[in-house]
Protein backbone atom coordinates (compact mmCIF):
# COMPACT_ATOMS: atom_id res chain seq x y z
CA UNK A 1 0.00 0.00 0.00
CA UNK A 2 1.07 3.41 -0.59
CA UNK A 3 0.47 7.05 0.83
CA UNK A 4 1.43 10.13 -1.12
CA UNK A 5 0.02 13.36 -0.31
CA UNK A 6 0.83 16.97 -1.52
CA UNK A 7 0.34 20.23 -0.30
CA UNK A 8 -0.53 23.29 -2.19
CA UNK A 9 0.14 26.67 -0.39
CA UNK A 10 0.60 30.50 -1.14
CA UNK A 11 4.47 29.88 -0.79
CA UNK A 12 4.87 26.64 -2.59
CA UNK A 13 3.77 23.09 -2.61
CA UNK A 14 5.00 19.97 -0.43
CA UNK A 15 5.69 16.20 -2.06
CA UNK A 16 5.54 13.42 0.74
CA UNK A 17 5.61 9.67 -0.30
CA UNK A 18 6.16 6.43 2.07
CA UNK A 19 8.49 4.00 -0.26
CA UNK A 20 6.77 0.56 0.65
CA UNK A 21 6.53 -1.75 -1.97
CA UNK A 22 5.00 -4.94 -1.18
CA UNK A 23 3.56 -8.02 -3.23
CA UNK A 24 2.47 -10.21 -0.30
CA UNK A 25 3.86 -9.28 3.42
CA UNK A 26 6.36 -11.88 2.44
CA UNK A 27 7.84 -9.85 -0.38
CA UNK A 28 7.92 -5.95 0.92
CA UNK A 29 10.84 -3.77 -0.03
CA UNK A 30 11.38 -0.16 -0.39
CA UNK A 31 11.51 1.67 -3.52
CA UNK A 32 11.13 5.24 -4.08
CA UNK A 33 7.63 6.54 -5.62
CA UNK A 34 8.72 10.46 -5.44
CA UNK A 35 10.33 11.26 -8.66
CA UNK A 36 12.44 14.83 -8.97
CA UNK A 37 12.72 17.02 -12.13
CA UNK A 38 14.85 20.12 -11.63
CA UNK A 39 17.01 21.11 -15.02
CA UNK A 40 17.28 24.69 -14.04
CA UNK A 41 14.03 25.94 -15.93
CA UNK A 42 11.46 23.84 -13.80
CA UNK A 43 10.95 21.96 -10.81
CA UNK A 44 8.61 18.59 -10.89
CA UNK A 45 7.43 16.14 -8.59
CA UNK A 46 6.23 13.11 -9.34
CA UNK A 47 4.23 10.83 -6.74
CA UNK A 48 3.12 7.23 -8.25
CA UNK A 49 0.48 4.36 -7.01
CA UNK A 50 0.30 1.40 -8.16
CA UNK A 51 1.79 -1.79 -9.62
CA UNK A 52 5.19 -1.10 -9.69
CA UNK A 53 5.68 -2.50 -13.53
CA UNK A 54 3.13 0.13 -14.37
CA UNK A 55 4.36 2.95 -12.55
CA UNK A 56 8.05 2.27 -13.27
CA UNK A 57 6.98 1.96 -17.40
CA UNK A 58 5.23 5.45 -17.19
CA UNK A 59 7.72 7.43 -15.33
CA UNK A 60 10.68 5.91 -17.51
CA UNK A 61 8.73 7.10 -20.46
CA UNK A 62 7.91 10.66 -18.96
CA UNK A 63 11.27 11.45 -17.97
CA UNK A 64 13.35 9.75 -20.62
CA UNK A 65 10.66 9.79 -23.60
CA UNK A 66 11.63 6.53 -25.42
CA UNK A 67 8.81 5.38 -27.40
CA UNK A 68 8.41 1.67 -28.59
CA UNK A 69 9.92 2.91 -32.14
CA UNK A 70 12.85 4.52 -30.92
CA UNK A 71 11.94 7.81 -31.72
CA UNK A 72 12.82 10.23 -28.84
CA UNK A 73 9.74 11.45 -27.74
CA UNK A 74 8.64 15.00 -25.63
CA UNK A 75 9.35 14.40 -21.58
CA UNK A 76 8.74 16.08 -18.55
CA UNK A 77 11.83 17.66 -19.13
CA UNK A 78 10.93 19.75 -22.33
CA UNK A 79 7.19 20.58 -21.87
CA UNK A 80 6.07 24.13 -22.09
CA UNK A 81 3.26 24.07 -19.84
CA UNK A 82 2.56 22.06 -16.34
CA UNK A 83 -1.02 21.36 -18.20
CA UNK A 84 0.87 20.21 -20.80
CA UNK A 85 3.15 18.03 -18.32
CA UNK A 86 -0.16 16.49 -17.21
CA UNK A 87 -1.40 15.58 -20.10
CA UNK A 88 1.88 13.47 -21.08
CA UNK A 89 1.55 11.48 -18.13
CA UNK A 90 -1.61 10.77 -19.12
CA UNK A 91 -0.45 9.69 -22.10
CA UNK A 92 2.27 7.80 -20.97
CA UNK A 93 -0.48 5.96 -18.91
CA UNK A 94 -2.74 4.94 -21.28
CA UNK A 95 0.40 3.91 -23.75
CA UNK A 96 1.10 1.53 -20.43
CA UNK A 97 -2.88 0.29 -20.85
CA UNK A 98 -2.68 -0.51 -24.30
CA UNK A 99 0.45 -2.65 -24.14
CA UNK A 100 0.25 -4.52 -20.76
CA UNK A 101 -3.61 -3.46 -19.82
CA UNK A 102 -4.93 -7.12 -21.48
CA UNK A 103 -2.00 -9.45 -20.05
CA UNK A 104 -2.96 -7.72 -16.48
CA UNK A 105 -6.52 -8.96 -17.02
CA UNK A 106 -5.87 -11.87 -18.44
CA UNK A 107 -4.02 -12.44 -15.21
CA UNK A 108 -6.78 -11.48 -13.33
CA UNK A 109 -5.05 -7.87 -11.92
CA UNK A 110 -6.34 -4.67 -12.42
CA UNK A 111 -4.41 -1.49 -14.12
CA UNK A 112 -4.49 0.34 -11.11
CA UNK A 113 -2.00 3.48 -11.18
CA UNK A 114 -2.77 7.02 -10.55
CA UNK A 115 -0.37 10.25 -10.14
CA UNK A 116 0.04 13.29 -8.40
CA UNK A 117 2.17 15.57 -10.25
CA UNK A 118 3.33 19.59 -9.32
CA UNK A 119 5.89 22.22 -9.77
CA UNK A 120 6.40 24.99 -12.05
CA UNK A 121 8.78 26.02 -15.44
CA UNK A 122 10.26 29.60 -16.06
CA UNK A 123 7.44 31.96 -16.51
CA UNK A 124 4.24 29.64 -15.78
CA UNK A 125 1.90 29.12 -13.08
CA UNK A 126 2.95 26.97 -10.65
CA UNK A 127 0.27 23.86 -10.56
CA UNK A 128 -0.38 20.61 -9.01
CA UNK A 129 -2.91 17.60 -11.04
CA UNK A 130 -3.79 14.48 -9.91
CA UNK A 131 -3.88 11.75 -13.04
CA UNK A 132 -5.93 9.18 -13.19
CA UNK A 133 -5.26 5.55 -14.30
CA UNK A 134 -7.47 6.21 -17.43
CA UNK A 135 -5.40 9.37 -17.67
CA UNK A 136 -7.49 12.02 -17.69
CA UNK A 137 -6.21 14.20 -14.71
CA UNK A 138 -7.41 16.79 -12.02
CA UNK A 139 -6.18 20.58 -10.92
CA UNK A 140 -5.58 21.00 -7.90
CA UNK A 141 -7.20 24.19 -5.99
CA UNK A 142 -7.31 26.59 -3.13
CA UNK A 143 -10.35 25.00 -1.96
CA UNK A 144 -9.22 21.73 -0.75
CA UNK A 145 -5.17 22.56 -1.20
CA UNK A 146 -4.12 18.92 -0.66
CA UNK A 147 -4.38 15.96 -3.12
CA UNK A 148 -3.87 12.29 -1.56
CA UNK A 149 -3.50 8.64 -3.28
CA UNK A 150 -3.08 5.82 -1.80
CA UNK A 151 -3.98 4.80 1.62
CA UNK A 152 -5.62 8.12 2.18
CA UNK A 153 -8.13 7.94 4.93
CA UNK A 154 -5.98 7.42 8.30
CA UNK A 155 -4.24 10.88 7.22
CA UNK A 156 -6.98 12.69 5.93
CA UNK A 157 -8.52 14.24 9.79
CA UNK A 158 -6.06 16.50 10.38
CA UNK A 159 -5.35 18.33 6.82
CA UNK A 160 -9.35 18.57 6.88
CA UNK A 161 -9.18 20.50 9.93
CA UNK A 162 -5.65 22.41 9.80
CA UNK A 163 -4.36 22.64 6.25
CA UNK A 164 -5.31 25.67 4.04
CA UNK A 165 -4.02 27.37 0.83
CA UNK A 166 -2.52 29.89 3.47
CA UNK A 167 -0.91 27.87 5.31
CA UNK A 168 2.76 28.66 5.82
CA UNK A 169 5.23 26.14 4.31
CA UNK A 170 7.30 25.70 6.99
CA UNK A 171 3.82 24.48 8.82
CA UNK A 172 2.35 22.64 5.54
CA UNK A 173 5.81 19.85 6.24
CA UNK A 174 4.37 19.44 9.89
CA UNK A 175 0.93 18.93 8.69
CA UNK A 176 2.13 16.70 5.60
CA UNK A 177 4.15 14.98 8.06
CA UNK A 178 1.71 14.18 10.99
CA UNK A 179 -0.54 12.86 8.45
CA UNK A 180 2.04 10.28 7.05
CA UNK A 181 2.62 9.72 10.65
CA UNK A 182 -1.04 8.75 11.41
CA UNK A 183 -1.11 6.54 8.40
CA UNK A 184 1.94 4.46 9.05
CA UNK A 185 0.62 4.20 12.50
CA UNK A 186 -3.04 2.52 11.42
CA UNK A 187 -1.72 0.79 8.40
CA UNK A 188 1.70 -0.95 8.71
CA UNK A 189 1.79 -1.85 4.61
CA UNK A 190 2.55 1.97 4.31
CA UNK A 191 6.24 2.11 5.31
CA UNK A 192 8.94 4.48 6.33
CA UNK A 193 11.43 6.30 5.06
CA UNK A 194 9.53 8.70 3.90
CA UNK A 195 10.45 11.36 0.63
CA UNK A 196 10.03 14.93 1.06
CA UNK A 197 10.59 17.33 -1.49
CA UNK A 198 9.55 21.06 -0.99
CA UNK A 199 9.15 23.95 -3.84
CA UNK A 200 9.04 27.30 -3.05
CA UNK A 201 6.89 28.99 -5.59
CA UNK A 202 9.07 30.61 -8.00
CA UNK A 203 11.96 29.24 -6.99
CA UNK A 204 12.92 27.16 -10.09
CA UNK A 205 15.14 25.00 -7.96
CA UNK A 206 14.37 22.34 -5.31
CA UNK A 207 13.64 23.73 -1.52
CA UNK A 208 14.57 20.84 0.08
CA UNK A 209 15.03 17.13 -0.91
CA UNK A 210 14.80 14.59 1.83
CA UNK A 211 14.84 11.24 2.93
CA UNK A 212 13.50 10.96 6.54
CA UNK A 213 13.85 7.66 8.46
CA UNK A 214 11.97 6.33 11.41
CA UNK A 215 14.65 7.28 13.29
CA UNK A 216 15.08 10.72 12.25
CA UNK A 217 15.20 13.16 15.64
CA UNK A 218 12.28 15.43 13.94
CA UNK A 219 9.93 13.40 12.83
CA UNK A 220 10.38 11.38 15.81
CA UNK A 221 9.96 14.27 18.02
CA UNK A 222 6.65 14.99 15.65
CA UNK A 223 5.39 11.25 16.36
CA UNK A 224 5.70 11.30 19.88
CA UNK A 225 4.58 15.03 20.13
CA UNK A 226 1.37 14.69 18.60
CA UNK A 227 0.64 11.81 19.94
CA UNK A 228 1.33 13.22 23.58
CA UNK A 229 -1.15 16.32 22.26
CA UNK A 230 -3.93 13.73 21.27
CA UNK A 231 -3.67 12.16 24.09
CA UNK A 232 -3.47 14.85 26.48
CA UNK A 233 -5.93 16.51 24.40
CA UNK A 234 -8.56 13.53 24.79
CA UNK A 235 -8.42 14.02 28.86
CA UNK A 236 -9.01 17.56 28.87
CA UNK A 237 -12.36 17.64 27.82
CA UNK A 238 -14.68 17.10 30.01
CA UNK A 239 -16.95 14.00 30.50
CA UNK A 240 -20.28 13.16 29.50
CA UNK A 241 -22.43 14.66 31.83
CA UNK A 242 -25.05 11.80 31.58
CA UNK A 243 -23.76 8.74 33.28
CA UNK A 244 -25.67 8.47 36.28
CA UNK A 245 -23.15 6.92 39.42
CA UNK A 246 -20.20 7.87 37.62
CA UNK B 1 -22.72 4.54 4.78
CA UNK B 2 -22.61 3.11 8.10
CA UNK B 3 -20.24 3.42 11.48
CA UNK B 4 -20.93 1.20 14.46
CA UNK B 5 -18.18 1.22 17.26
CA UNK B 6 -18.27 -1.09 20.44
CA UNK B 7 -15.30 -0.11 23.38
CA UNK B 8 -14.97 -3.17 25.89
CA UNK B 9 -13.67 -1.75 29.24
CA UNK B 10 -13.22 -3.15 32.41
CA UNK B 11 -15.74 -1.64 33.91
CA UNK B 12 -18.38 -1.80 30.83
CA UNK B 13 -19.18 -1.39 27.53
CA UNK B 14 -20.03 1.60 25.20
CA UNK B 15 -21.94 0.86 21.71
CA UNK B 16 -22.23 4.05 19.23
CA UNK B 17 -23.78 4.53 16.11
CA UNK B 18 -24.80 6.58 13.38
CA UNK B 19 -28.47 6.00 11.84
CA UNK B 20 -27.27 7.23 8.20
CA UNK B 21 -29.13 4.83 5.53
CA UNK B 22 -28.89 5.58 1.87
CA UNK B 23 -29.45 4.41 -1.22
CA UNK B 24 -28.42 6.76 -2.89
CA UNK B 25 -27.42 10.55 -2.38
CA UNK B 26 -30.60 11.04 -3.38
CA UNK B 27 -32.54 8.88 -1.21
CA UNK B 28 -31.14 9.25 2.58
CA UNK B 29 -32.89 8.35 5.30
CA UNK B 30 -32.26 7.45 9.40
CA UNK B 31 -32.87 3.96 10.66
CA UNK B 32 -31.88 2.64 14.16
CA UNK B 33 -28.60 0.60 13.70
CA UNK B 34 -28.51 -0.21 17.20
CA UNK B 35 -30.43 -2.64 19.19
CA UNK B 36 -30.99 -3.06 22.98
CA UNK B 37 -31.93 -6.35 24.23
CA UNK B 38 -32.88 -5.29 28.17
CA UNK B 39 -35.47 -7.77 29.37
CA UNK B 40 -34.21 -8.13 32.88
CA UNK B 41 -31.90 -10.74 33.21
CA UNK B 42 -29.38 -9.95 30.53
CA UNK B 43 -28.75 -7.07 28.78
CA UNK B 44 -27.54 -6.90 24.88
CA UNK B 45 -26.82 -4.39 22.32
CA UNK B 46 -26.87 -5.27 18.64
CA UNK B 47 -25.33 -3.29 15.83
CA UNK B 48 -25.64 -3.95 12.31
CA UNK B 49 -24.11 -2.87 8.72
CA UNK B 50 -25.07 -3.21 5.22
CA UNK B 51 -28.24 -4.02 3.48
CA UNK B 52 -31.11 -2.81 5.18
CA UNK B 53 -33.37 -5.66 3.79
CA UNK B 54 -30.84 -8.02 5.17
CA UNK B 55 -29.80 -6.31 8.45
CA UNK B 56 -33.65 -5.81 9.40
CA UNK B 57 -34.54 -9.83 8.33
CA UNK B 58 -31.55 -10.91 10.56
CA UNK B 59 -32.71 -8.74 13.36
CA UNK B 60 -35.92 -9.79 13.42
CA UNK B 61 -35.12 -13.78 13.48
CA UNK B 62 -32.93 -13.08 16.65
CA UNK B 63 -35.31 -11.00 18.47
CA UNK B 64 -39.00 -12.34 17.54
CA UNK B 65 -37.62 -16.18 16.35
CA UNK B 66 -40.18 -16.04 14.04
CA UNK B 67 -39.34 -19.29 11.36
CA UNK B 68 -40.50 -20.12 8.17
CA UNK B 69 -42.31 -22.64 9.48
CA UNK B 70 -44.12 -20.33 11.79
CA UNK B 71 -42.38 -22.41 14.93
CA UNK B 72 -41.15 -20.38 17.37
CA UNK B 73 -37.64 -20.22 17.48
CA UNK B 74 -34.23 -19.57 19.93
CA UNK B 75 -34.17 -15.19 20.70
CA UNK B 76 -31.39 -13.54 21.67
CA UNK B 77 -34.13 -13.14 25.38
CA UNK B 78 -33.50 -16.75 25.60
CA UNK B 79 -30.05 -17.45 25.15
CA UNK B 80 -28.40 -19.31 27.81
CA UNK B 81 -24.78 -17.98 26.68
CA UNK B 82 -23.86 -14.62 25.25
CA UNK B 83 -21.47 -17.01 22.87
CA UNK B 84 -25.33 -18.95 21.85
CA UNK B 85 -26.29 -15.58 21.02
CA UNK B 86 -23.45 -14.65 18.69
CA UNK B 87 -24.20 -18.10 17.37
CA UNK B 88 -27.78 -16.97 16.81
CA UNK B 89 -27.18 -14.03 14.82
CA UNK B 90 -24.88 -16.01 12.81
CA UNK B 91 -27.19 -18.29 11.97
CA UNK B 92 -29.83 -16.08 11.23
CA UNK B 93 -27.14 -13.93 8.69
CA UNK B 94 -27.19 -17.71 7.03
CA UNK B 95 -30.75 -18.24 6.86
CA UNK B 96 -31.41 -14.43 5.12
CA UNK B 97 -28.56 -15.23 3.06
CA UNK B 98 -29.97 -19.01 1.64
CA UNK B 99 -33.27 -17.30 1.15
CA UNK B 100 -32.02 -13.83 -0.30
CA UNK B 101 -28.08 -14.74 -1.54
CA UNK B 102 -29.02 -15.46 -5.17
CA UNK B 103 -31.82 -12.97 -5.72
CA UNK B 104 -29.43 -10.36 -4.53
CA UNK B 105 -26.60 -11.39 -6.77
CA UNK B 106 -28.90 -12.04 -10.10
CA UNK B 107 -29.47 -7.95 -9.56
CA UNK B 108 -25.78 -7.83 -9.09
CA UNK B 109 -25.94 -6.39 -5.05
CA UNK B 110 -23.48 -8.21 -2.85
CA UNK B 111 -24.85 -9.57 0.38
CA UNK B 112 -23.02 -7.03 2.29
CA UNK B 113 -23.68 -7.62 6.40
CA UNK B 114 -22.00 -7.40 9.95
CA UNK B 115 -22.98 -7.09 13.46
CA UNK B 116 -21.54 -6.36 16.39
CA UNK B 117 -23.57 -7.99 19.59
CA UNK B 118 -22.19 -7.45 22.86
CA UNK B 119 -23.43 -7.84 26.49
CA UNK B 120 -23.76 -9.89 29.62
CA UNK B 121 -26.62 -12.68 31.12
CA UNK B 122 -27.08 -13.16 34.43
CA UNK B 123 -24.26 -14.90 36.10
CA UNK B 124 -21.90 -15.34 33.09
CA UNK B 125 -19.39 -13.02 31.48
CA UNK B 126 -19.77 -9.67 29.90
CA UNK B 127 -18.73 -10.55 26.01
CA UNK B 128 -18.51 -8.71 22.38
CA UNK B 129 -18.12 -10.18 19.57
CA UNK B 130 -18.26 -9.20 15.58
CA UNK B 131 -20.64 -11.49 13.17
CA UNK B 132 -19.20 -11.49 9.87
CA UNK B 133 -21.45 -12.09 7.02
CA UNK B 134 -20.45 -15.73 6.55
CA UNK B 135 -22.22 -16.10 9.92
CA UNK B 136 -18.68 -17.19 11.47
CA UNK B 137 -17.89 -14.65 14.42
CA UNK B 138 -15.01 -13.42 17.30
CA UNK B 139 -14.27 -12.21 19.85
CA UNK B 140 -13.50 -9.07 21.17
CA UNK B 141 -11.10 -8.84 23.57
CA UNK B 142 -8.96 -6.66 25.98
CA UNK B 143 -5.53 -6.11 23.70
CA UNK B 144 -7.77 -4.75 21.29
CA UNK B 145 -10.83 -3.37 22.99
CA UNK B 146 -12.79 -1.65 20.46
CA UNK B 147 -14.33 -2.76 17.28
CA UNK B 148 -15.44 -1.11 14.25
CA UNK B 149 -17.98 -1.54 11.29
CA UNK B 150 -18.31 0.28 8.25
CA UNK B 151 -16.26 3.36 7.57
CA UNK B 152 -13.77 2.64 10.53
CA UNK B 153 -10.45 4.40 8.75
CA UNK B 154 -11.20 7.82 9.54
CA UNK B 155 -12.03 6.61 13.39
CA UNK B 156 -9.31 4.64 13.94
CA UNK B 157 -6.24 6.41 15.29
CA UNK B 158 -7.14 8.26 18.36
CA UNK B 159 -8.63 5.08 19.58
CA UNK B 160 -5.50 3.05 18.98
CA UNK B 161 -3.51 6.25 20.53
CA UNK B 162 -5.74 6.38 23.45
CA UNK B 163 -8.45 3.40 24.41
CA UNK B 164 -7.70 0.71 26.85
CA UNK B 165 -8.95 -2.20 28.40
CA UNK B 166 -8.59 -0.27 31.65
CA UNK B 167 -10.18 3.29 30.28
CA UNK B 168 -12.98 4.28 32.64
CA UNK B 169 -16.04 4.13 31.06
CA UNK B 170 -17.14 7.85 31.15
CA UNK B 171 -13.73 8.28 29.23
CA UNK B 172 -14.51 5.52 26.67
CA UNK B 173 -18.02 7.24 26.16
CA UNK B 174 -15.86 10.43 25.22
CA UNK B 175 -13.23 8.45 23.18
CA UNK B 176 -16.25 6.98 20.89
CA UNK B 177 -17.84 10.51 20.36
CA UNK B 178 -14.41 11.70 18.90
CA UNK B 179 -13.94 8.24 16.75
CA UNK B 180 -17.63 8.93 16.17
CA UNK B 181 -17.10 13.08 14.70
CA UNK B 182 -13.96 12.11 12.86
CA UNK B 183 -16.11 10.03 10.84
CA UNK B 184 -18.67 12.07 10.47
CA UNK B 185 -16.35 14.80 9.25
CA UNK B 186 -14.60 12.96 6.44
CA UNK B 187 -17.54 11.06 5.02
CA UNK B 188 -21.06 12.71 4.52
CA UNK B 189 -22.79 9.69 3.97
CA UNK B 190 -22.16 8.89 8.17
CA UNK B 191 -24.87 11.01 9.60
CA UNK B 192 -25.77 12.04 13.12
CA UNK B 193 -28.10 11.65 15.22
CA UNK B 194 -25.83 9.40 17.12
CA UNK B 195 -27.53 6.16 19.07
CA UNK B 196 -25.48 4.98 22.34
CA UNK B 197 -26.14 2.78 24.76
CA UNK B 198 -23.96 1.91 27.78
CA UNK B 199 -23.61 -0.86 29.74
CA UNK B 200 -22.11 -1.38 33.46
CA UNK B 201 -20.39 -4.39 33.79
CA UNK B 202 -23.07 -7.07 36.30
CA UNK B 203 -25.37 -4.16 36.30
CA UNK B 204 -27.76 -6.14 34.22
CA UNK B 205 -29.81 -3.14 33.46
CA UNK B 206 -29.02 -0.65 31.10
CA UNK B 207 -26.69 2.06 32.22
CA UNK B 208 -28.07 4.54 29.48
CA UNK B 209 -29.45 4.78 26.34
CA UNK B 210 -29.36 7.88 24.55
CA UNK B 211 -29.76 9.60 21.23
CA UNK B 212 -27.44 12.23 20.61
CA UNK B 213 -28.39 14.99 17.79
CA UNK B 214 -25.97 17.00 16.05
CA UNK B 215 -27.58 20.10 18.11
CA UNK B 216 -26.72 18.04 21.91
CA UNK B 217 -24.50 20.78 23.70
CA UNK B 218 -21.78 17.97 25.21
CA UNK B 219 -21.34 16.72 21.85
CA UNK B 220 -21.01 19.96 20.20
CA UNK B 221 -18.55 20.70 23.06
CA UNK B 222 -16.54 17.55 21.82
CA UNK B 223 -16.52 18.01 18.44
CA UNK B 224 -15.70 22.04 18.70
CA UNK B 225 -13.21 20.88 21.23
CA UNK B 226 -11.31 18.34 19.72
CA UNK B 227 -10.98 20.73 16.34
CA UNK B 228 -9.63 23.35 18.58
CA UNK B 229 -7.14 21.22 20.29
CA UNK B 230 -5.97 19.46 17.22
CA UNK B 231 -5.41 22.39 15.87
CA UNK B 232 -3.62 23.88 19.17
CA UNK B 233 -1.40 20.53 19.02
CA UNK B 234 -0.26 21.17 15.76
CA UNK B 235 0.48 24.96 15.69
CA UNK B 236 2.98 23.95 19.44
CA UNK B 237 5.05 21.69 17.72
CA UNK B 238 7.99 22.98 16.61
CA UNK B 239 8.67 23.65 12.90
CA UNK B 240 10.87 21.53 10.77
CA UNK B 241 14.48 22.63 11.12
CA UNK B 242 15.24 21.56 7.38
CA UNK B 243 13.79 24.70 5.39
CA UNK B 244 16.56 27.16 4.66
CA UNK B 245 15.30 30.94 4.45
CA UNK B 246 12.05 30.20 6.15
Amino acid sequence: VTYCVSLLTAEGLVFLSDTRTNAGPDNIAAFTKLHVIAPGDRVMGLMTLGNLAVTQAVVTRVTEGLSDSGDQLETLYTTHSMFQAARLVGDAVREVYHRDGEALQAQGLGFDAAFILGGQIAGRRMRVFLVYSAGNFIEIMGDTPYVQIGETKYGKPILDRAMSFETPLEQAIKLGLISMDSTLRSNFSVGAPIDLMVYRRDALVVGLQRRISEDDPYFRMIREGWSDALRRAYHELPAPPWLAGA
